[in-house]
């Protein structure tokens, strides 16, 4: 299997791992697998352009979910908590692989999707001294890493002028970015506040999602302070409802399709809108156009 | 007369264009072109390498003040307004003309002395839509403009990756800023303010300097909580002083050299330092070593 719509390819996917893994792991995982590939075909065939299609893949998602977890989460630090920890990631990659036929666009070649370790967040120069800085301003380039982003790739380059060696570096400008955790607890809550804001500072135009299963907070936490734009949670679960159910050898809990279907249509209609654009503030009336 | 020392030439300085004015204007500047002219002729022959030399260059200048500010003063919204509020950015261009000869580094091509319009403050990004960021992502290079500046010239490009048509922008990194004001007033200093924040925070190696000749300011002001590195008043007097000398037909103040030598020192001190080096640090046991 290759290429799916904006999915560079089910290798490059975060559990695209499975289909590729032998030998000792392979009796353990076995039956993730196994769902993982029923996953895998269920989706391919799917077009996610509407709520129904949404709908159907969080359906075929919470099977693989129900099949995968429970393995998963038997064992601690070992290769399959890495898979846990991105199931959401893997969802996000599927779910939005087919909004350039969506929007009737061409695929440009600096579109990215999926998990991105260089989004660009500020460009400052800390020179070592008078006589290097002319050559060498030692550019400091911030990136972000995020669990799931959609963005433009471009190539940063600082030239001395009239001088030969150039500085360069690649940036992700990201359009949409969304941070995944199994359950958003205070520490992470701040951590994501702290990012949203560089990310926003950079990128004012980027919609800046906390994608949560669970959540383990309590009333001193102030998310409406924050740049975040939602924080979604989607299994509407506390995390210790999660280790009860986990702990009773239950099913988990599974996510829920209609805050999917909402994350879908505002990424959508987000990347439908005008961002900013003098003439047609006129028009609307309306000159920032946040993304919400 | 051309090239002096690190000036580009002389008729570039704020002053030069006395030396090319002709016709109507003449008969009024002719007394300050000829003091301009000897002003000239006596620091041209100077080498500003030390204490000595600042005062010689000082003193030269008071010279050349006292029968130009008369004139320059005389009118309002007429081209000589320009020439007096310009009188300090004309004197730091022959304050550090010999920096390179006294820090024996060769001059680099991307050197910048005087004043500067595109010192770089921030890069961020605010796309018109989806479909128009892989082209373009629409950069806001912030730069603020400078009266006087010391630093390195860059390029700065960004190029969709896979893609032809980078964006460019000329920058400059600066080292030393100096924002020269005749008088200091609550909303001058609340300006300086805010730009010393940026130009810090984007080159946090910059040596922000505001230079007045006169201060207007009561003690409702906190210059201590700004990013300003110091705020010189070149003529220790008051605006009040400098109108009441002005009406009453009297020379103006004259500029205090030990002020000039001081600042000379302070900016060779930093042009000689090491600002940000790892290896430097384990040597002397501090990391950021700021500007002052």
């Amino acid at each position: 299997m290759t290429k799916v719509g904006a999915i560079a390819s089910i290798e490059s996917l975060p559990h695209g791992s499975l289909l590729l893994r032998k030998s000792a792991e392979k009796a353990v995982l076995a039956p993730a697998l196994a769902a993982y590939e029923a996953f895998v075909k269920a989706v391919s065939a799917l077009e996610i352009k509407d709520d129904a299609s949404v709908i159907q893949l969080v359906g075929a998602f919470n099977a693989y979910r129900r099949a995968a977890i429970p393995i998963f989460e038997a064992g601690k630090n070992v290769p399959q908590e890495n898979l846990r920890s991105t199931m959401m990631e893997e969802l996000y990659a599927w779910l939005f692989k087919d909004i350039f036929e969506l929007l009737e666009i061409d695929q440009p070649l600096n579109f990215k999707l999926g998990k991105s370790t260089s989004s660009y967040v500020s460009l400052t120069f800390a020179p070592h001294n008078f006589a290097s800085i002319f050559n060498d301003p030692n550019p400091r380039i911030a990136k972000k890493d995020q669990d799931f982003a959609i963005g433009a790739t471009f190539q940063l380059t600082i030239q001395p002028e009239g001088g030969e060696s150039p500085i360069k570096s690649g940036i992700l400008i990201p359009i949409v970015a969304i941070e995944c955790k199994t359950y958003l607890a205070k520490n992470h809550l701040d951590m994501c506040a702290s990012t949203a804001a560089s990310i926003k500072t950079a990128a004012p135009y980027c919609m800046y999602v906390v994608s949560a299963e669970f959540i383990k907070m309590d009333k001193g936490v102030f998310p409406e302070l924050t740049d975040i734009s939602e924080i979604f949670v989607l299994c509407r679960a506390k995390n210790g409802d999660r280790k009860k159910r986990r702990d009773a050898g239950l099913p988990p809990h599974d996510i829920h399709a209609d805050l999917i279907c909402d994350l879908f249509n505002r990424v959508i209609g987000h990347l439908r809108s005008i961002w900013w654009d003098p003439d047609s503030a006129l028009k609307s009336g309306r000159v920032i156009q946040r993304p919400f």
